[in-house]
Formats: structure tokens, sequence, C-alpha cells
């Protein structure tokens, strides 16, 4: 059996657990896929990284011509993260014919155009199943499972660090400050925690699903982002009351050719196969016309379990004598293709004075921006400053209509404070 | 492009199915996948059911040499369920070269190994994505995303009938009779419920699954079975006071090469990611050394969710050059790989006469026998017969010690009756 020769860019936390995969499966790789994966060049300037996993130093460098001019060389797993010089690294590889594997998710969603030419150009494949829910395989699910099916919505966690700080804060009652640092002693959040906590990661990672759910393109630009930081453990005790959980979710549909794509916190109901999701895992459901409801769920993060999704894309990459081509990102972006002002339902939490009347002209306000509310709970003062906290649901409406609403009622006398506005998902 | 001719046998709810899809996707599929789905010849005898679908009834015959002698067609997909002469026809077509397609998981559970033989002498492929919990990707999961794993463990809820009627009894209180009756009204139970009631469909399945996960012949006769029907609405609510709902599973291990199947029902944790599967649903867990836990979860039946399974592997064999061949099932069998004698935790229910005494001679044959108990529940008598209702939670123990213990506590003077025995699993 012929080798398949291997590059790694990087030799971190991923790239060190494949090197360990590749080593301790190589036989039964071998055996079942008739496959034989050879590790024949790393780059990485920390030699003591490859002598901790007894590599032998004469295959590690840092210059990529050892991996350019190297023609056992087929496929190469980066590692590095960030856009730079992975994306140059790459494109450079692609076009020598060396088919790619990463999980490089800000770089495959930022610049899927450039390497998918170049994979084009040099007939060499592009594989990322490791850039969204680690070991899931949510990526092969998509490319090669649902080729029966126009894919109408995506719903999923697919930000670990958050899922871990939100699922905290409900199972302890602590504030998101607290929370968010255990997470970061824990090693689940950077000492830099905002790609999480704001959103970006998610965003990426469902950029990336909903391109390929979607067979178009669906650029950063076009996604609606907003992060956790100002959930407090009050809302999510409300939402306790109402039989909801509070998830930073990312959330994609397709009516007809035409694109919403959002991610931001909601509560869901604690039926919904989300709400039970906790910690550190991941999920991602998918509702296809044919198949009808999905749903995949497992850690989204971790040098295994996303050094499995690394080994999987390179055995799935030497078993095919052509790659898949990603022709929908050669297409024209057309504004008109997303949706910008969409709908949802909304919990909203405030704190008033507690007199006579306020409830009324809260609700006349609602009432007058064409805002159905379903349901109101107020509670009796806890303390004698004389304000007490209303919290209301409403039907699905507009966002437009919700931030017109909600900027007349914070004027309104006895109206102290609009303290959180979080989207409600059925 | 060429096109890849396409096979039916049989025209039933989801042979039709697939014929929908097929025309329905066709254009999609051909742009995305760059393979033309062409049905050629469809072998049905009542052919009101093509006038049905609009479909040319020069191509629809009961005679397999119009399959067989027609080179254009590529891939067969079938729908005749039962072993003859479903496999019959298929060997013939895999002898042929042509690629087989199929949901019939006796079939493939008692005849893999003749299929897979005629498949490599053929040199055609064999697939059955839509054997195992309809349109969920799991033997995709295992074949093609799996592959950088040891799998330990798989846990599933893989039959739709069962888990409708246990989900029925938890949430309305009915008793099973109750449950199945409306089961067989709304056609998720046949008239005779028996091949998913008493866990023959789950075998078939599990011993595909665990076949492929293990990649090692698991048989039939291997895996143990036991079916719902002498599960009480009174089990299923003394499960709900230790937080556990009932759920029909099939599970298999594999430690050291030595493996552990069977289909039974029993209790799991509510916090089980299984326990929220509710209604025809079905979920698989799997446990992988490198990817840790991971579940999928979906409609496990009905002609759409299976249609785009079988179309999903349609197209995913017309991109493959060469297939995969299951080289384990030519491994002989052998009795020592197998694990007979089990452990799990029991739920013992028993009815009693109320008297001093008569729990501290239970508890001493169970000590005897080396069965540790964590858990008694005894309610006060509910009518004045003097008889009460008695359950143990024991820790993990072997199915020997604890079938012993029962034989002689339903032996003993105050026993009136051993109600139920059901593994807890964790």
């Amino acid at each position: 059996m012929q080798k398949t020769g291997v590059a790694l860019l990087g030799l971190g936390v991923v790239g060190s657990g494949t090197y360990k995969i590749i080593t301790e499966q190589r036989e039964k790789i071998k055996n079942i896929y008739g496959v034989d994966l050879s590790v024949e060049h790393i780059l990485e300037k920390d030699k003591t990284k490859a002598q901790a996993l007894g590599i032998d130093l004469s295959i590690v460098s840092t210059d990529i011509q050892n991996i350019l001019n190297n023609d056992d060389i087929k496929i190469v797993a980066e590692f590095f993260g960030g856009t730079e010089p992975a994306k140059t690294f790459l494109i450079k590889c692609l076009l020598k014919g060396k088919s790619v594997v990463t999980s490089n998710k800000e770089l495959v969603c930022k610049y899927f155009g450039e390497l998918e030419a170049a994979a084009a150009k040099g007939k060499a494949g592009l594989y990322f199943e490791a850039s969204c829910v680690g070991g899931v395989p949510i990526i092969r699910t998509l490319t090669d499972a649902m080729q029966a099916n126009d894919i109408k919505e995506i719903k999923g966690i697919i930000n670990g660090t958050t899922n871990y700080i939100l699922s905290k804060m409900a199972d302890e009652g602590v504030g998101y400050a607290e929370a968010l640092a255990t997470a970061q002693k824990l090693g689940y959040a950077e000492a830099d925690p905002t790609a999480d906590t704001e959103g970006y990661d998610a965003s990426y990672k469902l950029s990336i699903l909903s391109s390929l759910a979607y067979n178009k393109h669906v650029p950063l630009t076009e996604i609606y982002r907003e992060g956790i930081n100002k959930i407090t453990a009050e809302d999510i005790n409300f939402g306790k009351e109402f039989g909801m959980t509070l998830k930073l979710l990312g959330i994609s549909k397709n009516s007809d050719g035409k694109i919403e794509a959002r991610v931001h916190p909601a509560f869901i109901d604690n039926n919904h196969p989300l709400a039970s999701v906790k910690g550190s895992f991941n999920a991602v459901h998918l509702l296809g016309n044919n198949v009808g409801d999905i749903m995949l769920y497992g850690r989204g993060a971790g040098d295994l379990p996303t050094g499995s999704a690394i080994v999987s894309d390179i055995v799935f990459a030497a078993g095919k004598k052509t790659h898949r081509r990603f022709d929908f990102i050669k297409q024209k972006f057309n504004a008109k293709d997303f949706v910008s002002d969409f709908t949802s339902e909304y919990y909203i939490r405030m704190k008033v004075t507690d007199k006579a009347g306020t409830l009324s002209k809260i609700s006349g306000i609602f009432g007058k921006f064409g805002v159905s509310i379903t349901t109101v709970l107020q509670k009796p003062p806890t303390d004698n400053s004389g304000i007490v906290s209303i919290i209301f649901i409403t039907h699905v409406t507009k966002e437009k209509s919700i931030s017109s609403a909600i900027d007349s009622i914070g004027k309104l006398d006895g109206v102290n404070e609009i303290s959180n506005v979080i989207r409600v998902e059925r």
C-alpha cells in the first residue's frame, strides 16, 4: 500500500492531539480504510513540542518550502489559527495540488472564496469538518448525507465557552462575571474572551454551516451578532419561571432563497432538544424538507475531539480521486438575497415605580406600535424602594416595532430602566 | 453529464417517497453533486401506484431481467422488505456490478456476509443508511466520520414504535394495551406488533450498527433481546419517583475486543440526553475514544425521512469510483469474542404481605447472593388487602446473581409476587 504523506502546520494542543491520533490509529486506518498515513513534515518553531511526542527533529522546521517541495506530501493539516500566515501558506499548498484540512473557522469563514479558487485551480480538496462543533460530523452531514434535502433552518449551540458560562449561571445562580472568571480559570475561556462572549466565534461557524446548508455564500457581514455580556442571573431566573432556558444560539433560515442569519442570546422552551445541551457541549438542529428535524450533539472543542475530525477529513480526502467543489462561492453577492429586519418573540424586563396607571401606560405604547403581549409578570417589591421589576413576553413581532416601542416606554414617567431585551425562540 | 440509471424494486410507501424525492431534487443534485439521477426501471405488480406518480408504465414490470440486462442501470434501490425475493434479486444485481441501496434491516442483518461477498465479486457498492434510524446519518457517521476512533459504546433508542408507546404511557399514564392500540390506530404499529414490541427490529439495527462500529460481525444470535410487553404504567410511575425514564434501548459495548450487545427496556436518568427523546423520534449515542460522547437524533421512520437516506446513498454511491468493502464480515465467528453474562443495575418491584420481618428476610437473601441495594421504596397500603408494593434498586451486579436472588425471594413466605425486573442504565 502506498503511503499518504501528511504535513502538520503547527504542533499546539490540537496539532499534538492530531499527531497522537494518527500514530495510535495508523494500523487500524490502514486495515479498514486502505489509507496509510505518514507524517512527513511539521512546521513548528518550538522543537520541545516535537521532542515531547518523540518526533524525529529532522522533519521539523519553520520553512513552508520543505512542504511545498515535497511531492510525497499530499495533505496539509493546519493548526496555526488566525488568518496569517495560514492563508498564504494554505493557498500555496492548494495551488501545488495538496489538499488542505483545517479547523480554522475564522480563515474558512473570511477567505472561503480565495481558498476554494486555489483548491479548484490545484485540483486539491478543501476540508474543514473540525472548524465547526469539534468532532461532531456536522459538515459531513451537510455535504454527504443531506443531498436529498432543501435545508430550511439551522439552529445551534455552536460555542462551548458561552454555553459553559450560561449553564453555570443557570445551575448555580451566579452572575456573568463570576461564571466567566471560572470559565477562564478552567481554560474554557481565553484571557480576552470577546471572540467567544461577543459571538464572533459562533458567527464564523454559522457562516460556514449556512453556506453549506443553503449552497449560497452567507458572509459574516450578513449575520446579525449580539453577545451574552448583558445577560444577568435575574434574566435567567425569570426565564425559569416561564419554563425557558437561555442559550447563545446561531440561527439561520432559508425561505425560498431568502436567507436570514443571526447569533444572539435567546430563551428556548425547556422541552426543546437544545435546552438540555449543557456545559461545554454543543449541538446543531437542522430542518430538512424531506428528513424533517435532526440534531447532532457532542463536544464542541478539545484536542482529541477536534483531532478526531481532522484525522477523519485526512482519511476522507485520501480516499477521494476528485474532490468536492464549492461552486456556490463564485456567485455574485446580492444584498436582496438576505433578510435584514427579522421577526422574533421578545422578553422585556424593566424596572418601574410601583404606582397605579404605569402598567396601563406601558401596555398602551406596546399596542400603539402593534406589539402584542402574551405574558406579563409583576412581582411584589422586595424592598421599600417602591421600585418593582416587570417582565413582558411578546407575540412574534418585527425588530423595528419592538425598538420603537421600547424607546417610547423608556421615556415614560415611572419607568426607571429598560433592564434587558432578549429574544424568545420557539 | 452522463446519466446515472437507477432501478427501484417496489413502489410502496418508501419507494414512492424515494421516487418523489428523486424527481423533486434532480436538478439540485445535478448542479451541486454532478450526478444526474434517472429512474430507468421499476419492479411493481400494482401499476396504479406508478400511475398515481405519473410514471411512464413502459418502465414498470415484474421481471428482474429487465434490470439485470440493462447496462444503463448502475444503482438498484430495494423496497420489498423481508428476505425473499429481495435477497436473490439483490445478489444478482451485485454480481452484475450494480450497486445496491436498501432500507431492509432484516436482510442486511441476516445476510450481510452473502450480500458483501456478491458486492465484492461484482465490484459493486452495498449501501444501507436507510436501514437504521431513518434519515439520520448514523451509518455515514460510523463509516466516514469516526475513522479516527475506537468506538467503545453504542446506546440508542432505535425503534420508533416502542418509543411512541412508552412515551404515551409516561405522559398520559395509560397502560401498555391502550398505548399499543393507539399506536396501531395511528399507523405507528403494525396489526401484528411483535417485530417492534419484542425488540426484533431494534436487534437487527443494533447488529448492523455494532458491526460497523467495532469492525466485527455482531450476529443476531449474540444479541440478548427482551421486549416491552411486560412494562406497566406502575413501573413507569415508580421510575418517575426515582427521576428516571423508561426506554427500549439497544446497547452494545466493546471492551478490548470483547463485545456485549443487548436490546431491552431500561430506566435511564432523566438528565441523560436520551431521556428527552420522545414519541416516534430516535437517537443514537456513541462513545469514541477520541471524539468522546456524540449523539444523533431524528425521525426513525416515514416515507420521506427514509427516502432522504435512500437518495443520499444513491448520490454517495454514484460519486464513488471504488466502493467501500466490509472485510470484517469474512472473519470466522468465535463465541469467545462475545460477553454472555453482562452486568447491570436492576429495578425490582414485588408485592409482599405488610408484616414485620419480611423486608429483613428479603434483604438477607439479596445479601447472600452478593446483590447490594442502593434504594428501597415501600409505600403505605392503598387498600385493606394488607399487600404492599416494594421497589428495590441494586448496585451493578451480574445477571446470574440477580436471577438466583429473585428465585429464592419468590419462594419466601409473605412474598406474593415478583411483579417486574427492569435494568437501570447510567
